[in-house]
């Protein structure tokens, strides 16, 4: 096996350009670590096949559960157990580290119309 | 299902004291999510059963691979692929989330004097 390679999340992140467009930057165990851009308000959804882990790297992001909001900033993460309605947010722009099972849509069981594929992001 | 909780990166890390001794701060489909305080050498292992996730949240440390080291720092990561053998570094102390496939020590399938259990980090 070679000597993987470094991922540098600031200078991904420089590349994505669109809000709630997951894009792949590695993969652990079956799973894609993804990054993306947020700001606004994302749809009400659920994970039936896979836990979610949200980190956030700068800003400040809210999710709404059916029993109440968390609030999260840099620095902070979550893990959303799979099965569990959220519904995302953010008021200001803010940038995430967030994993998934491989190819799980970022909108779950609930496809609307800020469904996207994920993206293995390129270093062109 | 209830809301999660929020987990504060830099709280927990404030609760570690040794080096080289991952605490368990959340779970996510069969894996722990890790941090450590590095310093120094550790020695030389591989993980058969598992991938492990490293990224750094502040500091710099290095993984010598048989082919090679590499080296990152603050908002860089890697993924180590299961069966490679690799040797974590850090000249100095250095603070990482990483993650391993539940219940897998820390020295993989070379234990030392090392070696730790990881343990859920309390809130007290």
């Amino acid at each position: 096996m070679s000597a993987p390679t470094i991922v540098n999340l600031a200078e991904k992140l420089s590349k994505i350009d669109e809000h709630w467009y997951p894009r792949i930057v590695g993969h652990y165990n079956g799973n894609e670590i993804r990054l993306a851009k947020i700001k606004g308000d994302f749809n009400w959804h659920s994970h039936t096949e896979t836990d979610e882990m949200f980190l956030v790297l700068s800003g400040k992001m809210g999710i709404e559960f059916r029993d109440g909001v968390r609030h999260f900033g840099t620095g902070e993460m979550v893990v959303v157990r799979r099965g569990t309605e959220h519904r995302p947010f953010a008021e200001e722009e803010c940038h995430i580290l967030f994993m998934d099972k491989e190819g799980e849509p970022n909108t779950g069981d609930t496809p609307s119309d800020l469904t996207r594929e994920s993206w293995i992001l390129s270093d062109g």
